[in-house]
């Protein structure tokens, strides 16, 4: 049997749309965009929006939508709340549609859109989503978001985790030494999870923001089974 | 005492040219144009110049230089010897000036030269290189050459290697995630590195090839204290 490719792509300048038309595309920010989005679907969210810039999201606010948006920490005065996974409650986003202010994700999602589908992955959903991958014939594309264009550790050891799960299943091979690195990343990140994210660049930039309450949370494994997925640029929960 | 930042940088499509004016740049591009130009100048070499066309060697040769070139593991009919470490004997290469094609290499060397100083790496010299950079009060950016914009593992753990080596010295710090990485991913290879490197993807390549004859030499440490610095636009020995 011809094994599906599973590749990993540590950052959005290292992505190549044409490789990947027929892929399954995973976007991996777990800190916090795919983390927060995961939530708010754990939540009973409807659909979420993501849009890049600022304007973007006041004009959904002044349509009446709920809107999550921060700049370096702080809420946006016309948002509803911040970017945070603590922020997506139940009360909040049940069956309502969410707009989510992320720049880098949103740029992600747009240089993903040839794909075949785009879905988002975090550890909160990672059962899950691997399963769903592993039932599908797709070519599986981890895609971590990265910071600015660079490389991140948090993203890379989700992407190992996924990549350790979907290459167990023996359906999937990979040429891919990304995938290699974020596979032995993992191994040893796995060791002491809350540890290992101490060497995160990302890691200490929320510290000092005052927003790390949620770290713990997003390093937490299966919180929901919901898997949200890209349908006309808006994300909504997979029916599977 | 201001430490001095260490980072490393995984792909050309990485680097950022703006952050990186007054720091030493080490190119590493172990398999195999940085094992070849270190094994050149420890037989001696004059000067090797780095050109990344075929039409700019091939004018070279006719004005009677040294030229070693290939495309896709075949010597090219012009050429005086292909790119491997091998071909750069003493009795070839000492006391003169060699050109060597390496699209990928020279195309690097041309994205760092805003840089205060660029000099290449590899397992061959790594002790001299790393005293060396010590001794300097730069930053230093450990630029891995990739293979075709991609990361490889094979540059990332020399890179980590060079890490562990310069991190040790407390001279430096780094909140570079791709630095934690890279010696993270040092300290599995170091394990076993011939058994770490078979997962390489040019590993793959070069085996097919026929090429890999030269890949446990590669992997060797200290094999000169040479250190290639680029001087207007071409490599000559370090003066230290």
């Amino acid at each position: 049997m011809l094994k599906r490719r599973l590749e990993t792509c540590f950052s959005p300048a290292l992505y190549e749309p044409d490789e990947h038309r027929d892929s399954i595309v995973v976007i991996i920010d777990i800190l916090r965009a795919t983390s927060a989005i995961c939530t708010a679907f754990a939540n009973g969210v409807e659909s979420v929006i993501p849009v890049a810039g600022v304007d973007e999201a006041r004009e959904y606010k002044k349509k009446g939508f709920l809107v999550a948006a921060e700049r370096d920490g702080f809420v946006l005065d016309f948002a509803d709340f911040g970017n945070s996974p603590f922020n997506f409650t139940r009360e909040k986003v049940e069956g309502k549609t969410v707009v989510y202010s992320t720049t880098n994700g949103t740029g992600i999602i747009n240089m993903a859109s040839s794909a075949s589908k785009i879905v988002i992955g975090s550890f909160l959903n990672i059962s899950a989503l691997s399963g769903w991958l592993a039932k599908q014939e797709n070519d599986v594309v981890l895609f971590c978001a990265g910071w600015k264009n660079r490389f991140n550790l948090e993203d890379t050891i989700c992407a190992g985790s996924y990549a350790e799960r979907l290459m167990a299943t023996s359906l999937y091979s990979s040429i891919c030494d990304s995938t290699h690195a974020a596979i032995d990343l993992w191994s040893l990140a796995k060791l002491d999870l809350p540890g290992y994210i101490e060497k995160a660049a990302q890691r200490t930039r929320l510290r000092d923001k005052g927003l790390d309450d949620c770290l713990a949370f997003c390093l937490t494994t299966d919180f929901t089974d919901k898997i949200p997925v890209i349908k006309s640029g808006i994300l909504v929960n997979n029916i599977l």
